[in-house]
Formats: structure tokens, C-alpha cells, sequence
């Protein structure tokens, strides 16, 4: 499969939504890559069975804070630096790129990589969503090492990481992002073919693309937009439930960007005033509670989206007053065994409540997906 | 030239005089150099100009705030780690290495890395004494590279920074080192032979030694033991003038382990109470005021010492209460060119302070050397 300017655009707009808030505003990004398909023509998309099991796949992605990646533009040299850098740490070509996480700017950023280091792109990612940690992906969690990883940017350093500890490599990632100025590009998480396809989150490229097809065709035929987008998820069979969790307008919003994150929260009122919401967020929303009781966490999926145009709105382009819809999906199911959830669960972000999926604290049937 | 048990005992004393407070007390670092040498015998030190001129030669040293170091104690294989990574990159053996600073425990670390790796350690280093962050090593001052560099820790963790701008790899080293816990090993500035002729300042280790050497010898005729280390200084030909700036007790102390650093200031009074001296620092002591008249700054050595047993008191072992003697002596030549003072000078530091030698600001004549 090729992916041409439209897929560009739908994926722009899946990968927003699937990021529940982080991954950066996809926007620059889309630019970029409609920029190098001029330069390179279509990108190509592979599966990952296509994979021969000795390759080597490279997951690629920026780290840092969104709200920096909103100002701090790349000089767009950051990610061929990187690849360069473990080839030549492998003494070997890189034969494939994925994306780290599908969600916001990342799930284009390995798109670009692609067309850049003239490699296709696998149909895949490490995270199904974004994360705002590097030991979220699920390559840690399946116990895979980050390392070698090389962090890179725009002034042409080139920082190599080699631990044996994962946690110890987000540490010394996120210490040098913000070193960098906020946002740097990494490629981390270097996988052989087999281990893509026994891993990596299979199909969420196409997935993403899915609910910005979704999205623009309900537009141009006038249909709802919110109910497109959850008859997207349920065909991607990657997505299962999702719907909507609250309907009102931003009343108050707090966002610090720190220790290499954006962290806050926003309140949300209804019209009527009478219910009212409030998200939690570290890059990605964590958590949203309708009247103080908990209707969504992570990993599922919550995003939220302008209530007319449906556009998703990323946290650092949360602004006081926005009319929005609070939507949320269910995880891709990887993300939610015990192991997983130790690691990407409420407690793996210092939260004290217990996970439950988000379609039975919403019980959710059919009507909603 | 072998460096025996005596040797180690005596550098240790000059290192901790010529850091300047800085550079980390070397007791601990006295213990492992002569555990060292029970180990792999007298270490051989050689001379900058026995070095080829095509000899890869390893400056070595421990980045980041003497308070941690003090507590944070080494697992010990951080340096050969960090040596072997560097043999790795270049393709090549290293031949020798030398200390990144002659100050503090870092005018040991190089003896241990010598030990440890088999290698000579070269009679020079490359700031003739310490500084707190890495481009005010000569050998950025002259305008080579600090990359490669290797930085590596307790934990087995290996970064290596590759930047063409040494500012932004003191940044990346310094963020490493905090997210590293506050205290890593580095291996930086790679040199050839002749670039260490050149550059490294020549003879520094046993000028320190010599100091040493100086203060057990009158200890054990009763002579006057300050007056010994100015002798010392003045045969060393590394640093000339050298005097008492102050005698007194120190009667306040700020210190805070930040951004990577020791920052802080001590205030002493005269014991009849008239005068009063501040001694600012920022892991090193960067100037010293007498009655808010400057009396020596950077990058003149100015070290506290304890008035009656002339030990010196690095930064971290600053106490209320404690008598000492402040006694500065002039920073080798090569360290006041206008090139020099504008990366090591008082305005580096921040400092208003226009740089006069420490020599001219106290009319120092042959009395006092």
C-alpha cells in the first residue's frame, strides 16, 4: 500500500485522536510529510508480516513536551542523524521504520522517517496510543531493551544511550530531551522482524487512517461525526468500544511544562451547568472523572474534540472556553493484562485508582460503538 | 616515574589544594588509588613529551556535585567502561590517560583509571586545577573537541555525547550526570600525543604532589606549614605567587546541590571580629571579598584550609564553626590570556568583577612566596 497526500491527511487526524491528547498537535508533521512526498513520491506501507524475521526495524519518535513541540520546530535532519547512527552501531542497513507511538505528531513522524531514509513504513506501532514514557511501549513490556537508543536534534547532537535498564534509559532520554531544548527526536527500541511481528501493536497505522476517512466522509455527507469515528474503531479491530463521556465547555485549565512534560488538568461544565469534568494529563490525558467519579483512565484511549468540527484538540491547544466533546475507547487489548497495566495502568502514573475498562464504568453496549 | 603508597598520600593532599574546593574531596579516591597499587603494583607516570605524537591519550574525571560525590560513592568500573567504550569508537587502543582536572579527587581519578587499565597516567592535566563545568578545560580554550565523550555510572549505564559544540556537551554531560544521580564518570577531550604537548598543562601532577610532599615535611620538622606550600608553588613552576588572603571562622554558610552543581557562599570573621571575608562557590571557590573588597577570584586558586593542620577543606566539608586560613595562589599562565579569562574568568561565572591577578590585587611581594 502507498500512502499518498489524503492518507496523509486521515492519518493526521486518527493519529490525533488515538494520542488522547499527546504525541504533539499532528499538524507540523503533516505538512512535513505532504512536504517530502513531493520531494519523494508515495511512502510505502508495509504489514509487518511482510517483515523478513532477521530485519532490522527501527521505531522512531520524539520525545519531550508538546507544548514545546508547538514552538520548537525540527530542522528536519534530526531523524536521518539518528537512523545513521544505528546503522552504523549495528554495522548494519535499517530496513524498516515504525512509529514508537501511532498517537498525535509521532504517528507521522515515522511516516516522514520513511520517506526521508527511503524505507517503507510497517503498519504498526509500540504503544497503540501514545504514552508520555519511553517504558510504556509495549516493547518493554514484553520485555525487549530500549538500547542502543540514539537521541538527536536540531543543532546535530548525537547522544547514544546503551543501558540495561529501561527505566534508567527514559531517565537519561528525558534528561537529555530537555537538555536539547524541550523536544528531541529517538529512535529507540531497535527490533528484528520477528520480534515486530511477535510485539508491535499490528495495524494501528491503517487504523488511524481509518477514523480520518471516517471523519471526512461523515462531513462531506453531513452525517454525525462522533458516531463515525466509533464505527471506525469497532471495524480497525484494534479499537473496540468508544464513546462519548461528557459534553460541555472548558471553565478552567492548569499546564505546566516540566521535568520534560506538559502536566496539568482541565474543567469542563456542562451547559447547563449542573455536571461537571475534569481531565488529568501528563503529554496524554490520564484520567477523566464526570462529578468526581472516575469514567475513564489509561490506557484507554480519552481524547478530546472541538463538539461541532470534531477536530481533537491536543493538550498544549487546550484553551479556556473551548466548546468540546470528552470522548474515550477502549485500549488495544495488549494494554490491558496485569503485566501491562503495571506499567501503563493508573498506579504506573501515581494514581490511586484501580483500572477498569472504560466500557463497564460507562456500561457501554452497542448503542455507543 | 612510579607512584607508590607515599606518592598517592602526597597527591592527594595537592589535588585537594589546587582544586579550589572543588573537584571532590579525594579521600575516598586515595583509598581506591591505593588499593590499586595493592593490586597492580607502583602506577607509571610518565611525562607529556614521552607521550607519540599519534598516541590516543584519555583525559578522565568525574562530572557533577562534590556533595553527592561525597555520599554517592563509585561502584569502581565506571571508568574502565567508560575507556573501553572509547577504544571501541576510536578503533584503537588508548595509550594513556590523564586527568581531566589535577583538582580535588579528580587529580586521582586518572592515577586509579591508570591502574585499573593498565595504561601510564601523563604528568599533566588539562585545567591546572578545577573548574565546574567541562568547556573550561584547556583544551576547549584552545579549540578542540570534547567529542567523543563517554559518561557512565554505577548502574553500567554508557552514554556517549558526539557534539561540535562543547557548551552544548557540558549541557548534555551535566543533564546526564543529574539524571545519572548527581555524580557519573566521563571520558572527554580525546587526545592525540602532540595535541596533549600542546595543550594539557605540562607538569601538574607533580607540582601536586610536591605540595604534598611540602606540608608532611614541615608537619613532621614543626615548620610552618603554609608557608611550605607557597615554597612548594613557587618550585613547582606551574604556579608562582601564593599567599594568606584571611584567618579566621567561618561563621555562615549557604550551600545547595543544584542543577548539577554545589553553589553556595561562606562567610568567615577575624577573630577579634573586624574583618569578615565571603568566599563564593560554585563547586569550586570562584572569589574571595575582604570587607567586600575583592582580594582574588577565578581563575586563581583560592582554597580554605584548616588554620592549624593546614588540611584543606573542599566545599562539601564546609562547617559553621571551623578556623581557617584562606590562601590563594596564581593560576598557571596559560589560564590568564584574555582567550582564557573569557571562558574562565569572573565573567564566565556571571560575575561583574573586571579579572586582576591575585598577585597585583594583594601587592604580593617575595614575603609571602
Amino acid at each position: 500500500m502507498l500512502l499518498d497526500d489524503i492518507a496523509i491527511d486521515d492519518l493526521a487526524v486518527g493519529a490525533a485522536f488515538l494520542g488522547g491528547g499527546g504525541g504533539g498537535d499532528p499538524y507540523h508533521a503533516q505538512l512535513v510529510a505532504k512536504a517530502e512526498l513531493r520531494k519523494h513520491g508515495p511512502i510505502e506501507l508495509i504489514q509487518v508480516d511482510d517483515l523478513d524475521d532477521d530485519a532490522l526495524v527501527a521505531p522512531c519518535g520524539w520525545i519531550g513536551a508538546p507544548t514545546v513541540s508547538a514552538e520548537k520546530l525540527p530542522n528536519g535532519n534530526e531523524t536521518v542523524l539518528g537512523l545513521r547512527k544505528l546503522e552504523a552501531i549495528m554495522g548494519r542497513s535499517v530496513n524498516a521504520v515504525l512509529p514508537i507511538e501511532i498517537g498525535g505528531a509521532n504517528g507521522l513522524a515515522a511516516v516522514i522517517a520513511a520517506a526521508q531514509f527511503g524505507v517503507p513504513v510497517v503498519n504498526a506501532d509500540g504503544m497503540g496510543r501514545a504514552f508520555p514514557e519511553s517504558q510504556m511501549a509495549i516493547f518493554n513490556i514484553r520485555g525487549l531493551n530500549a538500547c542502543p537508543a540514539i537521541v538527536t536534534d536540531a543543532s546535530g547532537n548525537v547522544v547514544t544511550i546503551e543501558s540495561e535498564d529501561n527505566l534508567a534509559h527514559e531517565r537519561l532520554a528525558r534528561a537529555i530531551s530537555v537538555a536539547m531544548g524541550g523536544i528531541a527526536h529517538m529512535v529507540e527500541y531497535p527490533l528484528t522482524g520477528a520480534q515486530a511481528k511477535s510485539h508491535a501493536v499490528h495495524g494501528s497505522i491503517t487504523a488511524a487512517i481509518s477514523i480520518g476517512v471516517a471523519i471526512r466522509e461523515a462531513r462531506a455527507e453531513g452525517r454525525d461525526l462522533f458516531q463515525a469515528v466509533f464505527r471506525a474503531l469497532r471495524h480497525s479491530k484494534v479499537y473496540s468500544s468508544a464513546g462519548i463521556l461528557f459534553d460541555g465547555k472548558i471553565v478552567d485549565l492548569e499546564c505546566e511544562t516540566t521535568q520534560g512534560f506538559s502536566i496539568g488538568r482541565v474543567l469542563m461544565k456542562s451547559f447547563d451547568g449542573v455536571d461537571e469534568m475534569e481531565v488529568v494529563f501528563q503529554n496524554e490525558n490520564l484520567s477523566a472523572r464526570r462529578n468526581g467519579v472516575l469514567v475513564a483512565c489509561t490506557p484507554d484511549i480519552i481524547s478530546i474534540m472541538d463538539r461541532e468540527t470534531a477536530s481533537i484538540i491536543t493538550t498544549e491547544r487546550l484553551k479556556y472556553g473551548q466548546r468540546v466533546k470528552v470522548v474515550a475507547a477502549a485500549a488495544p487489548s495488549i494494554l490491558r493484562d496485569p503485566k501491562a497495566l503495571s506499567i501503563v495502568g493508573p498506579v504506573a502514573f501515581g494514581m490511586k485508582d484501580r483500572y477498569r475498562p472504560v466500557e463497564d464504568l460507562n456500561d457501554w453496549e452497542c448503542e455507543n460503538v
